[in-house]
């Protein structure tokens, strides 16, 4: 007897289980599955050499060390990354609350209205402040951001030029992402200093940030206006804090706002996670970007929320779509949105001239000690100067505690904001070596800039002002849907497993959530060991030989790699290698990914097994030899599938000189069992978010390394100025939750990692096994076996009685459940990827409920309830429906309400009715709606 | 415009709601209002010296500076105190979740099931690890559950001796408490060697530690036949994980186990909070203090917990009561019931195997290296003689980061726990000068004494294994019952108001969680400074001269005052003063806290307009002025009112020689206008968890510190060793949750305060003056205007139309909210306390649902719907119920389910009906229940 570690709790199935569970899909052991299922050209049998499986005491002690090396100074840095007070109802009810972190995106629209709602509040709060009409989801970061507008600018100017302006006083890691996404799509980047250079004649978009890194806060109406002439697109990046009290982008005639949400209310977190934002004027916002929500109505015509347009997005546009988004950063948009309900305007305005008032002081004293600041408006951030001094002033400001931004020798940037102090400001004046000054200053805001309009009109910005309605409305959203703490997610490709709190826990530490991306070395020594680390155990678990975290979402992770192969190619005199090929039943994203590398995408079809076609594979490279750059395949494959001819795969590839990109979304199935790059791949992106458990957050944070083998080390992220492309803004990426991937290592061990793999198969093998009689199981490998997942075939049965997978994945919500990937990669099917964490009682709760519904669709086939009028089209049964004082349905009402085995006294109850999309793509309202709407 | 402060956040209603509620109330400004409420006798017109309010990140940077200034240590002193590994999953979704933590006691059992079930889990812990019939809901620690053992066994002991016998090997802090309590009763204490004394002659009980404080494991089969043969009861206090390894009491004939569950998984926490135990063998379960949970069912006839003979209770049985208890610790019994849930049967065995093996290895190095540990078998805890070393040893470990206990010159205590480390054992034998030892050595377990029996079989214990499984029932458990999270739970009395998450977020801290009450002060500064900052607040606030914070609830707070007051007569040669005066509106709490005080209660009538009749006061103390010892009042008093009397009252009491105590429950209504201390009462006790902000956690931990003017300063609680009684077994009762309260006074600051006080008072006299035409307010006081809470007569209703104040408090659940405060202190009666926490919406939300049940009670009274089968008697419904296929009922189900401005999205659903609680008390069932029980 031993006392459990971190594996037995992070691992669902115990022994007991595990014994009951192999006797059903027919082994012995683990081992022994694992032996069939995995091919042995792939199967890697060494051990992962990591350090030992840490307690979870040890691990968080361990993490204390680390953290205890990281120094929290004053941050006046700015450059889009300030400090900001965390409401602690908001950071103890969103980001601790599993609620809320272990949600998985709402594609499930009826189960997920609370996160709908708080992703309206946060498109509300960025139209609203930014005058626009139209605000998706949430970004990754501004850099992002910046660089979808950009491409979104290409696509709607009117003009064929290539040539993109951008403002000189744009934050630097901005312009770097900018021009690292531009160079592969042929755009060229011209920097233009908008107070004295001339726009070209010829341009298809300008970029003006607002205010200016520098802190200026210029009037760039006649800029715009001019862009519009030259038929060109015009983005302002601009602070959201500053635009409570500066005049909008919308009110100047802009065409696009990019920018963060993380002042509100996010912590800097060494760069992130925080939410990124992109807004439109009407008539662009279809060719949106990312997630959409927007307002429709149920079954039942009560307004309710669901994701917008999808029909833009990557995973059914491909190679078309409008850019390869597939996460946002929900967690933390829902954060920022509700910093902006607790605070309301009138607050978020107090905060601004708080800010504001500091920043005037600060400069007041500056100059009334003789220090050059320019003439000029600005918001919070002053630019002093102070020739040949300003490393010297930076420098006895840090002695003093308090970081400021090196801009060059000469100039030295200082950002206030809502957690900048007197005594901060003392500091400053200090290094500077003037006095300080007191009392009120004027405003050094243009007062022609001042903005007029009103924005969060809405009622939610008005009535959750105290702590307890605040609690309230959190807890209201977070009890309509439906998250990992309530049940099984069994979403294929998803891997929606454990995020195990010890994981959690510090992401909350100061010493991890409050660092600057840009703090000075020494102050983040603790960070670059914890990521030191991580890079190393996730190239061990690869067998890749490099990785880099910059990238802040798997699709990112994929750019990343296609342009270290798109460089390496070009470096060896190869650059003209653009052609990408892609098996047909590739997640979308590859494609798009693909697109976005500058390369051409060829589709492999796949043979009547699901597995890639070796033959029509030939037939493409003979094709496309000389131009072949890569191959991207998902390994196991999206069908779930370890297939067998993975090592033949690669090699046709290298032999034709191409590179082989092996997209680790399904990377669960492997670990401990296969390194891809040991088996012939020479890239991989992995999914921190998936198999390393950081959490969904209801469709975001996500984070996306890339791990290249040797010969493409020297291609991986960087700033731009090292010369290397920027990903993301920050350097390493979202490095503040990178603490759980790393405690998941720590914790698990080689063994426990191993262990977590071989579970995870025979638990997708057991659900297999169990539902085979019921649904056909539509691919396997080796000896009939599938990988982490498998694939219901609900056709035959909607082909025979009109019941449609649809059907069946709403009715899993009256049983409890979340519905599995519905019609990825197959049309008309469920992909079920059950994970390790699940234990056995869950996997057959989940079995059942899918052996009942079975059941009740055939009584639609025997014609006992029509398809039109039964438990499963009207799925998923609301309480106030089948408590209605009518009941017109053929079937009695506790069969739609209570199906069998459902938990009568804590049942899950759905908020609405099936949503109906398509009224409100037609319909678009992506803000939030008058509560009238909702009047009964 | 300013940033919002924490007092805009604490209090609810903003100035335009605040001007709202004036209107209806007809003020001008809360400051005419509480002049016109309050009595100008009492008023008292200066502004609270408390520094000026701090920021929720000042109040945070405070506390993090005063955390700095606690050292944690291996702590190895042991004395029922011990390091733990509170399971993460255990600490986030318990003691960090509001769903827990604001709610109240269960006395509402139909929105109650998710803490009763995790209650009765902790009873079936108790009473299947001490092998006993029957075990509470918990008690407030080790050393107060062993004195209330004892008062147990004199009440049911055969013999009439006055004797009681203490082990001397019992835990020095209980054996203090025990002294304390038995003083006042004429119980004579009398400490006995087990090993070498003989047991007196009569003695009516036997109290036993297991294993000793030494650590030594007896054998005390005899001792406990003897006793019985005496008449005597025996109680063995025993140690929890232990008893997984070792015989249990109820084998060896105990009577009563007594002991404390910190271990599993609580904090120590400087001493507190953390739930006591106490269990008792069949026949004695009538006689249990303190809540018990029991098994019954609901009007489906559905099994539902409740709690269970509440008829033993002080708030029914008053001076006959039982004991004075009535706030068990049931947070941290949840916590502790969740931890056997988490490890299991087997993972406990596990823990307390390699706890054992750690103690028995420490021992082997110790004898090894010529050190003297005694023979004979113990579990966790050895003693050393190092005759004339010990403070040298103490020193030298210290040094060494580790604590250990200096029992004398000669010996030094040394236990193991969950979370000793090789390295911990190491630093012990280098204290000592020996070489360390490796690898196993034999166990010290006396074989005689194995544990043989099973325990924790109930499958409850075996289902929660991964952590996956455990956050899920969590989450179960928390949704089905109703917090503070939801909505307001307007109990009268009971001030249920915000507890905010910056006062909530310390208490997690490792440096306030980890340290042992006897750590050395060098180690406990910053607790030290933040306990003396939080008693001189509250001596500011409340006018007296000195602050005890010891009592771990407000009843122990009350016999900590009358202690005071007796100690004062006896003193002053005036000990034959025993006669306590207390109205008959007084909570029974007082009465019971008199008796135990060693006091005669005597009653003094109200008049009709429910205030204390000051000529039968008068009368009473004619009857009594030469036994006069003190006269008990609660201010405002327990109807709702200011009583313009008061400070007459506390004349006459005075005049005849008497002690005023001024019971604290009320002070919510006082802060900031009126200071008991300075208008004529002489002690008070303070409820922390009311007017403080601790939150209720369900039913429990309170901290109830007791307040004195200078001449009764001398009196306060002590450690017995300085002649002080001690109220509590840690010194500073539940030192752990201090930091609530001192975060709230800091925030908040004088004008914050006085401003919650009058919102409070508005709060109440709006619902008051907005449901005055639909119920009659029962009591007011100066103007009609009642205090902070208000009471609504049912009686006339209740008569003419037959529906009960049951039913109305049930039919509340309907419409989401949780019951007023039913039938106290008036039977018949709900009392109304808003707080000023609740904003106009919720109080407005409230009162319409009060207004639309008077509605439906006239339908019955028309005969509309019978008495009996209406939306009243058959409230609460369920979902299952109004969803059920049949619908007997003479109203729709919309009406039953969905009443007038309920959320129908968000609506939350009781999980039973109405339960039974009378069936489960004539069929007591208090441990888990068997799950056919649940079968459908």
């Amino acid at each position: 007897m031993t006392v459990e570690q971190f594996a037995d709790r992070h691992i669902g199935p115990d022994p007991d289980s595990e014994r009951r569970m192999l006797d059903t899909v027919g082994y012995g052991s683990v081992e022994e599955l694992m032996d069939a299922a995995i091919p042995e050209v792939i199967r890697w049998h060494g051990r992962l050499d990591l350090p030992a499986a840490a307690s979870e005491q040890e691990a968080i002690a361990e993490l204390r060390a680390l953290a205890a090396r990281n120094t929290v100074a004053v941050s006046m840095i700015g450059l889009g990354y300030h400090g900001t007070h965390t409401p602690a109802v908001i950071r103890r009810n969103v980001l601790e609350n599993p609620a809320w972190y272990t949600a998985y995106t709402p594609y499930q629209p009826e189960i997920s209205q609370g996160r709908l709602e708080a992703l309206l509040n946060f498109q509300t709060v960025v139209t609203d402040l930014t005058g626009l009409a139209t605000a998706n989801a949430s970004m990754l970061d501004e850099g992002t951001a910046a660089a979808e507008a950009m491409t979104l600018a290409r696509r709607a100017a009117k003009t064929r030029s290539n040539v993109y302006v951008v403002d000189a006083d744009t934050l630097p890691q901005t312009l770097a992402v900018i021009a690292g996404r531009a160079e592969p799509l042929g755009i060229e980047v011209r920097v233009v200093d908008v107070d004295t250079d001339e726009l070209p004649a010829e341009f298809f978009g300008l970029h003006l940030q607002y205010p200016g890194a520098s802190g200026a806060v210029r009037d760039h109406t006649a800029l715009v206006a001019a862009a519009h002439a030259a038929g060109a697109l015009v983005t302002v990046a601009a602070d959201l804090l500053a635009l409570t009290v500066l005049r909008p982008p919308g009110e100047i005639g802009a065409d696009i706002a990019a920018g963060t949400s993380q002042r509100f209310g996010v912590p800097m977190g060494f760069g992130g996670p925080h939410a990124g934002y992109l807004a439109v004027r009407s008539g662009l916002e279809r060719m949106l970007p990312g997630r959409l929500v927007g307002v429709s109505k149920d079954a039942a015509g009560d307004p309710a929320y669901r994701l917008a347009l999808q029909t833009r997005e990557q995973h059914i546009r491909r190679e078309k779509a409008t850019s390869n988004i597939c996460t946002a950063q929900v967690l933390l948009a829902v954060m920022a949105g509700m910093y902006a309900v607790y605070h309301g305007p009138d607050g978020l305005r107090a905060i601004a001239g708080r800010t504001h008032g500091m920043a005037a002081r600060l400069a007041a004293g500056l100059r009334a000690g003789g220090v050059d600041v320019p003439d000029g408006g600005f918001f919070d951030t002053v630019t002093a100067r102070v020739p040949g001094r300003a490393a010297e002033v930076v420098a006895a400001a840090r002695a003093r505690g308090v970081n400021l931004r090196l801009v060059d020798a000469d100039r030295v940037g200082i950002s206030c904001d809502e957690t900048t102090t007197d005594g901060h400001l003392e500091s400053v004046w200090a290094a500077f070596g003037v006095a300080p000054v007191s009392g009120p200053v004027p405003a050094a805001l243009p007062r022609a800039l001042a903005r007029t309009s009103d924005f969060l009109t809405h009622p939610v910005f008005h009535a959750h002002r105290s702590e307890t309605a605040m609690l309230r409305y959190l807890r209201r959203l977070a009890d309509v849907d439906y998250a990992l703490d309530r049940g099984m997610i069994p979403l294929g490709s998803c891997t929606m497993k454990l995020n195990a709190t010890t994981e959690m826990e510090p992401v909350s530490w100061p010493e991890f959530a409050h660092l600057h991306p840009f703090a000075p070395a020494e102050q983040t020594a603790g960070y670059r060991e914890l990521i030191g680390q991580l890079e190393g155990w996730l190239a061990e678990v690869t067998g890749y030989d490099a990785v880099s975290v910059q990238p802040n979402a798997g699709s990112q992770g994929e750019l990343a790699g296609l342009l270290a192969i798109r460089a390496y190619h070009r470096d060896r005199g190869e650059g003209h290698r653009d052609v990408c090929l892609i098996p047909s039943s590739a997640h979308g994203t590859n494609a798009a990914s693909a697109v976005m590398a500058g390369m051409r995408v060829v589709v492999v079809g796949c043979d009547a097994d699901g597995n890639v076609d070796l033959v029509d594979l030939d037939a493409k490279i003979d094709q496309h030899r000389d131009a072949l750059a890569a191959i991207m395949v998902t390994y196991p494959s999206t069908h779930g599938v370890y297939e067998t001819g993975i090592a033949q795969l690669c090699a046709k590839v290298h032999d034709a000189g191409g590179q082989v990109y092996v997209d680790g979304a399904n990377l669960n199935a492997l670990v401990g069992y296969a390194r891809p790059g040991r088996f012939g791949a020479d890239v991989s992106h992995l999914n921190l978010h998936k198999t390393f458990c950081i959490p969904h957050g209801g469709g975001g944070p996500g984070v996306g390394p890339v791990a290249v083998r040797a010969h493409l080390a020297a291609y991986l992220p960087g700033t731009g100025a090292d010369g290397r492309p920027a990903i993301a803004a920050a350097p390493f990426g979202s490095a503040g939750i990178l603490p759980i991937p790393w405690a998941y290592l720590r914790m698990m061990g080689a063994d426990g990692l191993a262990r977590a793999t071989g579970v995870a198969v025979l638990a997708a093998n057991y659900v297999a096994a169990r539902l085979r009689a019921h649904y056909p199981v539509l691919y396997a490998g080796n000896k009939g076996l599938v990988a982490h997942e498998c694939i219901l075939d609900l056709r035959p049965v909607t082909k025979a009685t009109g019941v449609s997978v649809d059907d069946v994945a709403k009715r899993l919500i009256d049983y409890g459940f979340h519905a599995p990937t519905m019609s990825f990669p197959v049309a008309g099917t469920l992909m079920v990827e059950p994970t390790e964490s699940e234990d056995l009682a869950e996997l057959d709760r989940f079995c059942d409920a899918m052996i009942a519904i079975r059941a009740e669709i055939d009584k639609v086939g025997a014609g006992q309830w029509p398809v039109g009028d039964s438990p499963l089209s009207n799925a998923p049964h609301t309480a106030a429906m089948v408590s209605a004082d009518d009941w017109p349905h053929p079937y009695p009402r506790s069969v739609g309400g209570y199906p069998a085995g459902v938990d009568r006294a804590g049942k899950y109850w759905p908020p609405v009715r099936r949503v109906d999309g398509a009224y409100g793509d037609r319909n678009l309202v992506c803000s939030c709606p008058a509560p009238e709407a909702f009047a009964q």
